[in-house]
């Protein structure tokens, strides 16, 4: 964290995801942390609610806040990152936004550009549907001139982006068919928040794997706008999230038919991929043959993508890895914060 | 373990398959343990190589001794499980039909009906090709006769365990397509076996979850030569592993598009899944919008099925849950052998 | 579980003991389970509750209800197992014993001799101290007798049974000063209960070793009596436990100061270690040199004890393990129970 | 890491302590990273063998050599860290200097003034005795500006620095008795190494712990010798180190009996504790009715410290944790080169 840097505010700070933002931010060379808040830890310090992060510059001068927007207006900052529930979220954005300051938001409120596909999702009305002509979906791989001229981002969720960044490419340049795409996911326990429900403790994860949400999970509704909008038709997915004893990390494995020859799909792939993500230092392409490991991205920003192709039957099996508080959330929003000020893409996130 | 009871030697006891079945015939009511054999572990006391089976009665007479038939003859062995590499296996199984012994083989020799897929799958030629047409597949909820009456059984795989019992009854009654079938599979550790391999080591696994084998692992050809049985066609199928981090346990979720109308499907898959497995004690259907958990079947033979309609893409999405050495290795070679007695089929293997 | 056998009640069956003592209970050969409370789940089936049981015969039977007296004595129990909270248990236990019901508290509220001790350690005043008395410190290796005749017997907490089982015997026999002992031991995030907290979140525990409860937690009180009982003389203790990444298992590392010189101590932890338990069959005395490991003793009733003793120090050091749910809970509980019931001691608890 | 910075060689780079170097030179900004060896991956890429680096800047220049001197010397390296087996570094250690590299060694063979000691601890003669009177043991705490002008610097063990940091000042200042120390420690798989050895496999080390190597582990004698530096009298200490499942991580509970009287002891460790590291950033003063959680170290170069008194026992009881990859090897050996370089102490360590 650096004196007279970049003003920004962590709001809902205390559970996982606020937690990454800060540690990421604290060791951000272009940021100075003015405002966090969480109505559950307001009132302690930064230090106590984490001490994991005591030692870093900076850190005793802050503490935990109720969300008043007022009081985040006058701590000076100029950005905020909103790391709350849906439907909450989105009536703060609106009052940030109104008072000057870009807000990037890590909940569900501005990830889709139609609040029908909300309503049906996420039930209810949309807290602040005004807006949405305006948001511009968070992933930076996709929308990098969108998100620099943005005053709402709206940060993706962790499946979906462990899901788009390997198959938009594919989708766009049809080499695969949209209507085949299955996946399965398996993510770690952080992913689930830091609620107290009994489902969650460690004698409960540990020891287990187990599918849930199936099969209309809510990030299937920005897995299906995404690829919809790559594929210029509706495309619709199977997607099924399981969860498994890791703190950190999101594997996906989704099988989709090829839409051309098996013969030359390899080297289309290949190509295909290379080019896309060639400019994006985040997405490392591992190739074919090679599967994901979530161990190698954990704690930081990077997703990794492999692919097997089978002749057999005529799919490609694609495998991402990413952390689902990295790339999946906190990092990613900081790529677009990064973005958003003009600095260099992987400012403060180059971690290993 | 009983003392007079149905004489049995373990093969191949020092690996983790190995362990389990020690492990369950120690408990078991009508068994006299023999003879156990480990070329590694020859000339040490069981106690000594498993000292958490210390103080299970009759421990103290059991040595673990090189695999000879000679030997193994000698201890009054009627029955042998053999939990050894692949064709290593087929040959000593061979010398202990020869001498009378009936044989419950847990390696991949005996189960693929046809030399010509074990030399594509598994490399080499066959070490006993003229004993496949008696060999039976040792899936007791569909052969319980076969295996009743036979000198051979060739006991499954963990993964093909698992994809198999939840799809065979699917795929007999045509309720799915059987071209549709795309399996992801997580397996614990223990199912890689205890091998001194870097790449199994706690450090390396832990806080991982990779993807392997794919799109050709070799359990894919016992996995299309039953459902091709079952579906009266050639079937091929997607199939993908992945290692993570728990020590027992295989979930499988399965994708396959519905053959018939979406409406009536509900139905039709709870009545033939009811149907097929009424009678078999050790398959728990948890019924629709059910997914299963490892933890529930972690060191017991049963197989937990699940499973949701998803009506968007006219897709059936099972889930199964099994433990990798129980159901999916030792309990299940024990369920064969009691069979083959005359036993109650769940003797020895009502744990929980 | 036995038609016809000893009716048992489980008062408190929801939680971590609660279900260790039913999968005991489901599969001991001499009970048969009529009643289980819990208020939570009251009205639910335990099949629901813990989908795990499935196929436990009998257990379509079972129902949650809640804990009161007058259904509990019509559902013709004979036996009450209470895994209950401190204070709730002793109001409790007193009303089922006037009904002529002969309880087995796995609580703490029948442990001390002395109420004034309780209110020390516990806080308030003791629910029923005229029982005290008449209640039995449930350590079967020790007590058997005193076990086998009472109506209440108080069974040890998980801690304690890993201190005071190897250090009883060394501190009869004056083998080290009772006025040394520094016991430092790890327990699974089972012990800490199946209660929504956020500490006990997998994502907090995993990954994770953390000293909690020094220096004087609860258990203290009861190892220090039992120890004082066996020394003839006021002993007090240094304690110190830690809560670690696993499901079950206590490993308990114990530095005492040798009485005697050091040059005759091995024979002597020796001879007496086994003298002392030579009729404990769940007492595993692995020798000298030897560290004692939670994954064999894990889902058993056994306890493994090691030592070294260490000539630069004149010190000995003791290992011990055992599972905190087993031995340390649920299991010896059972053993108890066997002895009450003039059945052998290791009936129904010769798991592996 | 930076073009044109402090030319740096990783000897010995395969390992977990080799990786966890690489981990943080690539990051560092003040170095730039010449040269890395491994006999065992010579040849492969950096960026192959631990494809989580891959996307770090310069990463592509870097190829695993053999750990031939000439070469080293011919890539320009000014400074050696040496993570290799002990006896192999001493003498690798001698070329190096004599070339003129200054050498941080993570091995054990410089850490012991007295040639004897190493002889009776590790076995065999010293590689390079006539080194030893120049070798500076790397505690940066205790021994700052000794390491900024050493050309050898023997960096501790992971187990001695989690006990010399807390031990030492309350040594120094007379606070508790040097003869009464009794420590515990709770290590990660990864101290144990990447070595292909079954009992380190992911199956044995899960859910279990074990005490391993005592009474006389070899870390004992640099524990003694520092102590007893620090004690002006020769010190004999009891230490138990265990064996838990989690990958990064000691932490270690230290029983000590309080010197002066328990009345003024809560003032006297806290204030010689803050007076003692009020210089040192890594080292965290949690303070009294604290414990240290090795969660909150993980990945980092601190090391937390809380304590307890037990006025019934007149004992200090003290926690510690660190990372045994972190402040115990990899980043403490840093701090030492930083020292060395005259950068400031946190230069590139700062990291949460």
């Amino acid at each position: 964290m650096k004196e007279e840097g970049i003003k920004v505010a962590v709001i809902g700070a205390s559970g996982y995801t606020g937690q990454e933002l800060l540690r990421l931010l604290l060791m951000h060379p272009k940021v100075e942390l003015v405002a966090l808040t969480s109505r559950k830890e307001a009132g302690r310090s930064l230090g106590e609610v984490f001490p994991g992060f005591s030692g870093a510059p900076g850190i005793e001068r802050l503490t935990f806040m109720e969300p008043d927007v007022d009081v985040i207006v006058a701590c000076g900052a100029d950005y905020a990152f909103l790391a709350l529930p849906h439907d909450v979220s989105g009536g703060l954005a609106q009052s940030l936004l109104s008072r000057g300051i870009r807000v990037i938001d890590l909940s569900a409120d501005f990830r889709l550009r139609d609040s029908s596909a909300y309503a049906e999702f996420y039930g209810g009305q949309h807290p602040a549907p005004h807006l949405l002509p305006d948001a511009v979906y968070g992933l930076p791989e996709l929308k990098r001139k969108e998100i620099a001229g943005a005053d709402l981002v709206a940060s993706p969720g962790c499946y979906p982006t462990s899901i788009l960044i390997p198959l938009i490419p594919l989708v766009m340049e049809k080499i695969i068919d949209p209507e085949s795409i299955r996946a399965s996911s398996v993510s770690g326990a952080s992913g689930a928040g830091k609620k107290a429900d009994i489902s969650l403790l460690f004698t409960e994860v540990n020891e287990s794997v187990r599918a849930y949400g199936a099969p209309k999970h809510r990030h299937i509704s920005e897995i299906e706008q995404e690829l919809s909008l790559a594929a210029g038709q509706e495309v619709v997915v199977s997607f099924v999230p399981h969860l498994m004893p890791v703190t950190r990390g999101i594997a996906s494995t989704i099988f989709c038919d090829l839409a051309g020859p098996v013969e030359s799909a390899s080297a289309r792939v290949e190509e295909t991929m290379n080019r896309f993500y060639q400019e994006s230092c985040f997405v490392r392409i591992l190739g074919e043959n090679v599967f994901a490991d979530t161990k190698n991205v954990s704690r930081t920003n990077f997703i990794d993508l492999g692919w097997v192709i089978d002749p057999r039957t005529r799919r490609l099996i694609v495998s991402s890895a990413e952390d689902n508080l990295g790339k999946g959330a906190g990092g990613q929003a900081i790529q677009s914060f990064n973005l958003m000020n003009g600095l260099s893409e992987d400012c403060g996130l180059l971690n290993f």
